[in-house]
């Protein structure tokens, strides 16, 4: 294996932390208006101007549906950013692990995005941009609550930090209910791929804290860490059982998945996932030699909005079912002859 | 296509006339004997030794079990010889074109075996080898009858002849029971691949005379040449509708086949009749560079005896499974890099 691969990647799929912030001397977002968002956009834009990351700034409003779309498949803004169209906006840095999207529910929202499990990196990403755009004390800040936001569930430390995680053998298992029962008396929750209310997809988990107010963020942070670590440990070990217990048939299942993405004509966008599931759980394991990293961003690129930006036009379900089987296979030879 | 095709492989997998023929003086099967039956062996030999082709004589009774099903898979012998083992015997021609298997339900049966369209260059074999068999006079013949044989439903010209056809467009069209019918009324008949109540696996169908009386052996040959023509040009026609009106379904149904055998790590006997079909259409309709030839062969290899036979031992179902589809991923990566 030459891959180099992101701490504990084999299960972690990437790390993310976000902040909320406010500025004092603005309306909060019931109130907004077209003045008050462009003056929140020109502040973001003035802290960040000297700031290293090669940031772009994206206007909501100049985007049309598959770029907005692509943005949110690429977790770089949240679907709620879209909500407010006419005044949002997110400032993202080259590497795409930096972005700050902007009025949103709050007027800042900080996020720092690593593959692995990188959460304290994804913090400190997170916290040097809050320090920057914090430095002339005009958050809204109270000394008993902390950052003061829009929606009173995320005042306090105004922190979410989340790990997206590869379950395929504590999913096969059946034993993905009974985690999240233990996880949710940690103050953590698990949602699917794309946040609240969206399906598990491709076996992939994020797990959150559900708290922000009342705990330290380092507390939180550590929090995080440690269930993400017995999770993955868990899921480790439940892939070496199927491993040792019922090898051909685990590998049949599997490689008839790499054969069937390496063939198919047509591929839905929930066929995908589950291949793709079948596939990382492979290159995780060593047994197909396939980078991590590349096929995680593969699976954001097929996703509706992207293939339409890439394709640079609107197609139709089935030609986009077309479109995304032939990337695969471009995809999958590219492994085969690696 | 560099391949080269006997007569309309497309969809004619191979072309068989197989005669009924007794000794006079020698007692018929039902009072058949160990001296009696190695008479027939001994003259048999004897007949052909000066003959092309490098026989070789094979007796059942010093088979084992595997090695009796391969030479049925491979069409060399029937099942019915198997139930006579303790007498019977099959003298094959190197080529595999020519088998003559003795004290079956009659003394000799002598078949002629080509691929493709070739029925009368298949009669052809059997009768210049019946020419030297009968060439003493002594075989069983009445001048109002004809040839004489044990059960009454082969006396006459003692002759069955048949094609095996690939026809998965109208299997797939649901017309199959349809033809059945139109074909009955010429005095023709169907059956699955390994004859008279085996299943259409693999969509393969074996068309034959059903009535050896009352007709010359010339007319039975042209009405199947002209029934096996006419089912063929509609299987065609019925692929090049798929093609037209469904070519993205098609392709992405038959290709994950291909996609399937190259990548599995258990084939079941079932599963594999029906991936073959997929990729001998693919094959027939040049969307996939492949040798036909090859591939009915590969068919015939990957049943159950002829594997064994192969791997030296008799293997469990799941052994076979793997077996075999370890033989079909190296088949598959011969095609893919060709």
């Amino acid at each position: 294996m030459t891959e180099y691969r992101a701490p504990e990647q084999d299960v972690v799929i990437s790390s993310r932390v976000r902040l909320a912030r406010n500025y004092r001397d603005i309306p909060f977002a019931p109130q907004m208006n077209q003045d008050w968002s462009g003056e929140t956009i020109r502040r973001v834009n003035e802290s960040m101007k000297d700031q290293q990351g090669d940031y772009r700034l994206v206007r909501i409003a100049e985007l049309n549906k598959s770029e907005r779309n692509q943005l949110v498949e690429h977790h770089l803004i949240s679907y709620d950013l879209l909500k407010f169209e006419q005044f949002s906006a997110a400032l993202i840095s080259s590497g795409e692990t930096v972005s700050i999207m902007i009025n949103e529910e709050d007027h800042l929202r900080i996020q720092g995005l690593l593959p692995g499990m990188q959460l304290e990196r994804a913090a400190d990403l997170a916290f040097k941009a809050d320090d920057v755009l914090g430095a002339d004390g005009n958050y809204a800040f109270d000394t008993q609550w902390g950052y003061l936001t829009s929606c009173p569930t995320n005042t306090g430390t105004g922190m979410r930090a989340s790990t997206m995680l590869h379950l395929p053998a504590l999913s096969a298992a059946g034993q993905v209910s009974a985690v999240l029962q233990t996880v949710s008396k940690l103050g953590l929750t698990v949602r699917g791929l794309y946040g609240e209310g969206s399906d598990a997809k491709g076996n992939l988990y994020q797990l959150s804290n559900q708290v922000t107010l009342g705990r330290t963020e380092e507390d939180m942070v550590k929090t995080l860490i440690a269930a993400t670590a017995q999770l993955a440990d868990h899921e480790r070990s439940l892939r070496e059982t199927v491993r040792e217990d019922d090898s051909m048939s685990m590998l049949d299942k599997l490689m008839r998945s790499v054969g069937i993405m390496g063939h198919a004509r047509l591929m839905s966008s929930a066929e995908f996932m589950q291949r793709y599931s079948d596939l990382r759980l492979l290159a995780a394991m060593d047994i197909v030699d396939a980078s991590l990293s590349e096929m995680d961003q593969l699976m954001m690129d097929l996703q509706h909005g992207s293939l339409n930006v890439r394709a640079g036009e609107k197609m139709s379900g089935q030609e986009r079912d077309v479109y995304r089987a032939e990337l695969l296979r471009d995809y999958i030879r590219g492994i085969a002859t690696k």
